[in-house]
């Protein structure tokens, strides 16, 4: 058998990747998206002296001849045309987010006076220079990059992209996906199953873990018919960029999907990896005609329902990651919190939970009843990734894990 | 001054929370949504004796007696009636998620088998009894319940959601809330801002922090004119369910918000905690008269985009998982990887990036120009909460992190 480790099936996976090209969404839409510009300060950041504190404003030269007692000229507020110290030894009251007065250069709060009659009073020793002053530019400058082309775009950044007024952002464009489950035993969400049947679930689950990526994904069911697959993948492959199956990728009589496929002129880059679950994993792409718009990606997953959960967070996830332009070297590892054992020289996705503790990810096997034992994902967070080389896996060792809920 | 430390803000704010009720939505559409309702298992899990490798299955019984070589009845496929076996000695081939066949026991994988002419030949000494079958409820049995009422509703729940049939689940209803921003300074995104003036910006981010929650928020903007404030605010208090402003509570001369707001009858339930950034910060709440639907909850941020950040992470997030019946208990911790000092006696939200090694998160500062620095939080991940009662933090020691960016 020409199984392949999960570092290959990696590394060809992430060698298939595709860029999908880049489209203008409205900022406020783009949480979750890969900024396709840089985002460049349009102004110094502040754009202009602006009070930091409420206050008032006046010359330090004043202050610093010795005077304490300061009449008030006028109000500066946030959002009035700038104004000018008409008098060297007055000042302005100023608040919060306004521009400083030209003639001034010292702001001290409410806290630290007393207004009476027109005048303010100060009882400070000394004051600095620009005290409660953002001074313009301190910041950023104009044209600094504020935000770098490739950047997964959180709250954080629509602050930034608001400020700068790019009401429109380029982000990466996303594939078009379809999920395709197979099964004459499957049955809808709403129905009744008979004994030998269940309903469909896989093909919602990877749509949830498809819209965590921000892809809006279609879905398809078909019946264990050869000519009816062949008929409908063949449209599939003309109408979607990535083709997701569950199920029908082993060694059973109606597992037909393999050889659709190849029928249908998809290459085969790897069927079946070693690794527990998720082993007969087939991979695949189809590079189109010319005028068709780019080469087609088939992520074949095994019918399992945790088999499939761990092969979309450990291949399809990497895959969509690297084509949006992401880089994710950051991978994180969970601390065994107690030993374990696994004797097949496979790579083994255990599953966890994740606990945080004085900065530390202790992972805690949480055993289910094998691949088929769907219910036993609610019970965990990820999946620890155990090495193929190994059996003995020590409490205290950190090994990569594929975390699918948020802390 | 009768400032709160956070410790006491906190426990005024998740005094407050409130239950929105209880909705019911698509099974889809639930993710990221609070689970209202148990699920429970309406069939076994498997709901039959399930096999689990393509094969054959037959009798122990036949194994046990010495026979080796089977002859083919029929073919169990996978959503097909179960079959019986007519001839105890002979064998049915099976398919992965096929019912087993009455009158088998086991079955053995094709990898194992030759077939010739209709019959199958094992060349193994031992079977055992239940071999490659997913035994009847092995999972969970008929009334388990699968998921617990206040799960948050993530991708793996989805696909057990789906089995059991739940088209429609309930989950926690989420508050209307109007996020409102004040200032004659600012002017909207697609407008370009006189000298003295910036574009909204907190309003943005703050739909975006909401939008993480499921919430989709509106926002309104208004001039500092007390007047319109306060009409406006008053039918704000009688459409939403939570106000939420970001500037104009401070000590400057067109600060109206808490005096508004209290004229208005929104009880303050305090102003200013011991903190840095996002000091001024005004909570309050009132109730209705009767016939009003519930309370409102006012959560006045400090302006400055930094504040308004951290306060809504900080305060409103557990004010929210509390309301819609969350417990996160695992408050999260990053190690600090070097010195910090900082002298103030308040809690300090001191910007990091975060970084795991070997299942170990690490902070490390990236230090801003203060609360008025926005593009900064671009380069930070989260915000570590130093004490108040100390002025020294020193590397390798771990504190609570307000983390904002996911893994």
């Amino acid at each position: 058998m020409n199984l392949k480790t999960i570092k290959e099936a990696s590394e060809i996976i992430n060698n298939n990747t595709i860029d999908f090209g880049i489209e203008e969404v409205n900022f406020i839409n783009s949480v979750g998206r890969v900024l396709k510009e840089d985002i460049v300060a349009d102004r110094d950041f502040p754009p202009f002296n602006r009070v930091s504190m409420d206050g008032i404003a006046f010359s330090l030269e004043a202050f610093n001849s010795g005077q304490r007692t300061f009449k008030i000229e006028g109000v500066q507020a946030a959002g009035s045309p700038q104004l000018t110290l008409k008098n060297k030894n007055n000042c302005i009251e100023s608040m919060t987010g306004a521009m400083l007065p030209i003639g001034c250069d010292v702001v001290i709060q409410y806290e630290l006076l007393s207004i009476e009659d027109g005048e303010a009073k100060i009882d400070l020793d000394t004051v600095k220079s620009f005290q409660n002053i953002h001074k313009k530019g301190l910041d950023r400058v104009c044209g600094d990059i504020l935000i770098s082309k490739n950047t997964l775009i959180s709250p954080a950044e629509i602050g930034v992209v608001a400020t700068v007024g790019k009401n429109l952002v380029k982000v990466a464009k996303q594939p078009s996906v379809i999920i395709v489950s197979t099964g004459n035993e499957l049955v809808e969400v709403d129905e009744s199953p008979k004994e030998h049947q269940i309903r469909r679930s896989n093909v919602y689950t990877v749509i949830s873990l498809l819209e965590k990526l921000q892809i809006k994904a279609e879905t398809a069911h078909i019946l264990d018919d050869k000519e009816i697959l062949k008929s409908k993948i063949n449209s599939f492959l003309n109408e979607y960029d990535v083709l997701i199956f569950s199920g029908a990728v082993s060694k059973g009589k109606f597992d037909f999907i393999p050889e659709v496929l190849m029928e249908l002129g998809v290459e085969k880059l790897f069927h079946k990896v070693k690794q527990r679950p998720g082993k007969p994993f087939w991979f695949g792409t189809k590079t189109c005609a010319e005028g068709s718009r780019r080469k087609k990606t088939v992520f074949a997953f095994p019918g399992n329902p945790v088999s499939t959960f761990v092969n979309c967070l450990k291949y399809f996830y990497p895959w969509h990651q690297k084509s949006v332009g992401l880089n994710f070297e950051n991978k994180i590892k969970g601390i065994l919190s107690e030993d374990f054992f696994f004797k097949p020289s496979l790579t083994y996705f255990l599953q966890v939970k994740l606990k945080e503790k004085e900065g530390k990810l202790y992972a805690t096997p949480v055993l289910g009843k094998g691949s088929g034992d769907l219910a036993n994902l609610v019970e965990a967070d990820g999946f620890l990734e155990l090495p193929d080389d190994r059996t003995n896996f020590l409490k205290g060792e950190a090994f990569p894990v594929l975390l699918y809920r948020p802390f």
